[in-house]
């Protein structure tokens, strides 16, 4: 079982987002920016491209809430994407607010956040989204 | 009219990919790597989440194949995704194929390639896809 799917079973804690059916959306513990949120599919599969039809349709969807929240708190010009995956076997889309292209450079540092700001600012996230995703 | 309006129109040239009734996709001129595509929606809107859900649920099915045809020709790991959209207001999506995260750093130096090298990646992709998109 991938850290993901451990993550999205409750096996591992994290700082929930949102979920629905197909999703987990959670803040990424080793951020580029504050708010920066990693979108997970409920089924495990390496690549993004190979990830089932039916959620590739689905997740820009699910994914444009999370994103206009995280944009409405977290000063920033917009909220960016990307996708990688060469470190976790399990299909995920990172959301992160910029303001330049080295908010996206994930050769940088990470950003140290301590329990009490992931809280303040998954709460300040989960307030501005709407009840059902 | 954006740049990217331009191309799809035809009015600026480009090194076309593939088209459907939504969205056009092209070799980007700066690439990060040999094979770098950009795909824009045939609809002006400055901030990729604020593109009409119709196309946000079609974009990535789009993309796929032809990220499994740059995949395919182009030695990497896999293809990335990344969306920043600081530079031109018209919504767009990188693909890039990636072999470590610095191969999707926009702060480092693009490749310079002459226009027969960017021909014969656009020949190689193109060979790879399916008839329709």
């Amino acid at each position: 079982m991938t850290i993901f799917s451990k993550i999205i079973k409750g096996d591992i804690p994290s700082y929930k987002i949102a979920e629905n059916d197909q999703f987990y959306a959670f803040l990424d513990i080793f951020p580029m920016m504050e708010g920066h949120t990693l979108i997970v599919p409920k089924v495990e599969v390496d690549k993004f491209f190979d990830v089932p039809t039916e959620y590739l349709n689905a997740w820009l969807a699910f994914a444009k809430p999370i994103a206009a929240a995280i944009e409405s708190v977290v000063p920033c010009n917009r909220v960016g994407i990307s996708v990688m995956g060469l470190e976790v076997p399990h299909a995920h889309m990172h959301l992160i607010p910029i303001n330049s292209a080295d908010d996206m450079n994930f050769t940088r540092a990470k950003l140290k956040l301590e329990p009490s700001e992931f809280q303040a600012i998954q709460a300040k996230i989960i307030a501005q989204l709407p009840a059902t995703l």
